[in-house]
């Protein structure tokens, strides 16, 4: 517990830590008018400021990050499509996503031809707005429901875009949870989508809960670093600003998609890592259905995290595949598409998943040669007083005399036994009370 | 054939080295009131002196061994249930199952009430004797067919244990068959059960055999170690007395009910090794049935010749897995529920596995480029010569003279050319006989 | 281009190198009487040397080599099976399969029963002539097709071969298309074999069809070393000559029954190669059927170039398999029995393996950290560009940015993107014009 670190007047829960209604903070965050740059940004992170510390970073435009340069800075204030009578048929105000992201300014009369070249739709979900970017092309847009376009027949509209692309910065949130030692955890989402609600205010949601739900715990043994960040660009950019620090990341995961009520997906790190085993054994026990999938170099920000010369040990979870739904990228992945339960399942098997990364010590047998006694130290007792759930069975008493040589850690131990952790960290927390084990520092 | 060792005139065969009759051996055995310590150990071990040679130790009540301390000697004169009147309904001399194992001696009345708490049975195999032991918890008890103990129905019976728990020590015996080199091939059986056949007679007369066979045998590359221990307490007691030498052994295995007539187990080191390898060639060649075992904490002795710091290279060879059969740990596993011919089917098995791990070489072609001319050293002649079971064939010859590069040993080549190890031994004779490959010592 | 090198007035095509008719070169060199040495081992170099530039080594009877020696030479002039009237039956002139090789100079009046013992028939196939050699045993013999043998019922014959078995030389045939590097990539045909078409004529043709088409491209970056071998000896002779430089070898192939038009058949190295993998990858990804053998000292010159203090990375292709197919060294296996069709697959599909093995290069990101921009490089443009068959698709380039660490190879790469090397090829190409990759020498 970080005592006097978030106790702030202005929290909604007046400073407790309260579980996060995740469910209400997302609706908060839906209507916001997010992009890679500018106040929507800002309005998200600051509306999770009242949940959680966070830091705010602003990085100019223009700024040399690796490969990239930080690109301006977008905002827009409103747009509209309407007939020559003023009649207004699309407005910015209804969905931000109407809009295609850094869309320069525009005011004008088009002719219907001349609009189609900047109309988006999608004739296969015809009630469906899709969600479109122009970040590195300078280019103008408005995406509608295709049954709406169909209507549009006029020969010409009355079209405007308020929006301004100009020199500005990059807007991220961080935080760490600090740990006892220099190593560290990375939560990584991204905050660059407008009205999206899997992809990804629910891995944002859910990453806000897990800083609430870790800062109410004794202090980790690894820090553990939240990062909200504009996809791409905004790992780039975090990545080149902490490249001295980088080998502290031992573990990390990119969330995504993690609202909806389909089977989970974890798609491994690039070089394979301690995660890769962590999460499959977290899933395989946690009674969910789930697919593990290879590293493939398209998907979020693991790509990054993943670059020959970075090569972090990141995986990514998700449980709808991005590119894959039918909702994805469109009006349809809204508020109804995301469940109070998913979320509630994602945050409590990230909990235990983090709980174990912490937990997955490496222990030596103290003086360890042959089985030690165990009737004298009363540890047949301690078992037998341990059956409920999560306790240690007499076999996993045996699995970890038998198997702490100082190499295998707690997790190579759980997945050697095929038992859950839980239960493998209980029989290894009796055998240390017991002063049969010593923790093994790398 | 080690001369003068064991040519004894109290030799049961008069000092010869006939095979041994198995089956009769294990019947002499089988009455014997063995335990963890005591008379009944030293009895066995005197009627196995009668066919191998053997040095019997005796390690004092008290002496540290790693976290252990060697138990009191428990040794027992009788024990008998009486009806009020003086008939007796329970004798340890019918069956040295009866009492609970180390039970503290008793004399008194006991209402049934307060026997029925010392009373152990089996309610779904009413006519049979279960095995109990209380080594390390003072107490005391009887065992008894559930259907004896449901026609006891007086109200108190005279109960008497004349046994003896008080300082002395614990009795192994060890004999050693000296190889050419200081390494060596270790065999454990376990010799603590009393009226049980498969667990472990079966490993004790299979063991000595083998002392019998290898003792006619020239003398081997390794050493061969046989140890009759008590288990858990006696391989710990082993292990600490023998702490500096435990790098000569190089393969061993622990025999456990290897009597009855199912299909073989066996059982992995805990770290993987050659005798695992040689183990599953030699039974998939045998024509017999079995199943192979990843390792786990729970068995026996390899658990604590597996255990951290000691991780010694031994596997299990079984036949039923202890606690999984039906006859386990009751009067059932008895003198009918062992075969002579299983006995034997064991006993060759380990006699093949055993010639295997000792002619298991690592050889490398003489000047070896390309593959020498096999004609002109009448080496076509010799293969058509040999074309009997065994012998090898032009086949094998061809994988021992592309094969042997020094780093691979005849194991390894026989499990590449998918070819039972005898027959690339026998090639491996010719090419060494024909000066073609040498021997490469590690 | 070597120019210069391969433009001599002798050319049958005049000098230039125009794709070489390969079934037509086949049929050309079907007749002659091959052996493992002589003569016609002699003409049939000449034959290929007026398509291909060669080097043809003489090496003196006696010659040590390794293990071996180099035999007399063989040559024959005729052989003929006459009735006692003088009517030719059998006739060394119809047929160069009719005398078993090495047989040594006859001339006499034999009874049937006594030229009995020097007659093979297949009973099996009684009108196939089979090919029999005697190389290292001094024997003389004829080969005919049954049904005739069966026929022959005469008292007495006069048999005659003209041969002669003397001092002389082993005589190969070599050729180096140099590389950028000293390393090589070997080539090996046999060439001991008379009238058999598809072994190894199949092999022999498409070899020089190799060396015609590698000569007409640009400097490759690895040496092409073809050669043109009688089996096992001549293959030994080549290693013992070349001791000094074996490791030049960086991968390899010994070609055999590549002309029928059955599915094509790997046989992997004997320690693991890159080969393997990419002989396996181009199959994949050819269409054509095939299947991967495991390695087995049985087969033709992969034994020399595998065995133990050589162990070169040389795998063998084939369609069919030697030994296992009906036409397998008999006169069934005749220029019917390979289609051109075949040897152009087999032509093209090696063509694409060697120019996958010259084109394997390992590439690291330049400075690279992260994913680059690509928008900016005007990589978005080049992939849309490309989409044809064997261009890079935009995923291509993710992974190729993502994997090009320094260590994996683009065939690594491939393998883990399941693309064929061609498109990971052509996204690395892009990358290395954008300077956004960088070879890696070893």
């Amino acid at each position: 517990m970080l005592d006097g670190v978030f106790k702030t007047a202005d929290s909604e829960d007046g400073g407790t830590l309260l579980p996060l209604d995740m469910m209400s903070l997302l609706k908060t965050l839906f209507p916001l008018p997010r992009s890679l740059t500018g106040d929507g940004v800002r309005a998200t992170l600051q509306a999770l400021k009242k949940h959680i510390p966070l830091d705010i970073h602003e990085v100019a435009t223009g700024t040399k990050v690796f490969d990239w340069d930080v690109p301006r800075e977008w905002n827009i204030r409103g747009a509209t499509i309407k007939t020559l009578d003023g009649r207004v048929l699309v407005d910015f105000a209804d969905s931000n996503l109407h809009v295609v992201g850094y869309s320069v300014p525009v005011r004008g009369t088009f002719t219907r031809e001349q609009l189609a070249a900047h109309i988006h739709t999608l004739p296969d979900q015809p009630d469906a707005i899709p969600y479109r970017t122009s970040y590195y092309a300078e280019n103008w847009g408005f995406c509608l429901p295709h049954s709406l376009w169909q209507t549009m027949q006029d020969e010409a509209y009355e079209v405007e875009i308020d929006s301004e692309l100009a020199d500005g910065a990059l807007t991220y949130g961080e935080f760490l949870i600090p740990g006892e030692t220099e190593q560290e955890i990375l939560i990584s989402v991204h905050i660059c989508h407008p009205s999206l609600a899997n992809d990804n205010l629910s891995g944002i949601t859910v990453a806000t809960a897990l800083v609430r739900h870790f800062l109410a715990q004794p202090k980790p043994r690894f820090g553990i670093r939240f990062l909200f960040l504009p996809a791409t660009i905004g790992a780039i950019t975090w990545l080149a600003q902490n490249e001295d620090h980088l080998d502290r990341i031992v573990h990390g995961l990119v969330l995504t998609c993690i609202g909806d009520d389909g089977p989970f997906h974890y798609k491994k790190t690039v070089n394979g890592a301690v995660v890769d085993l962590a999460t499959e054994h977290v899933l395989r026990h946690s009674g969910h259905a789930f697919e593990t999938l290879e590293f493939s170099p398209y998907g979020y920000d693991e790509r990054q995290y993943g670059s020959p010369g970075i090569a972090l040990p990141v995986g990514c979870l998700m449980r709808a595949i991005h590119g894959t739904f039918p909702e994805y990228h469109t009006s349809l992945d809204n508020c109804d598409f995301v469940t109070s339960e998913a979320l509630g399942q994602s945050f409590r098997l990230l909990v235990d998943l983090i709980d174990l990364l912490q937990r997955n010590v490496t222990y030596r047998r103290v003086d360890g040669r042959g089985e030690p006694q165990l009737g004298r130290r009363g540890l047949y007792r301690a078992i037998a007083g341990q059956k409920e759930a999560g306790g240690a069975s007499q076999m996993d008493l045996l699995w970890i005399l038998n198997q702490c040589d100082g190499n295998r850690s707690l997790l190579d131990i759980a997945e050697r036994a095929k038992a859950p952790f839980s239960r493998i960290r209980a029989a290894a927390e009796l055998c240390l009370n017991a002063e049969l084990i010593t923790e093994v520092r790398p």
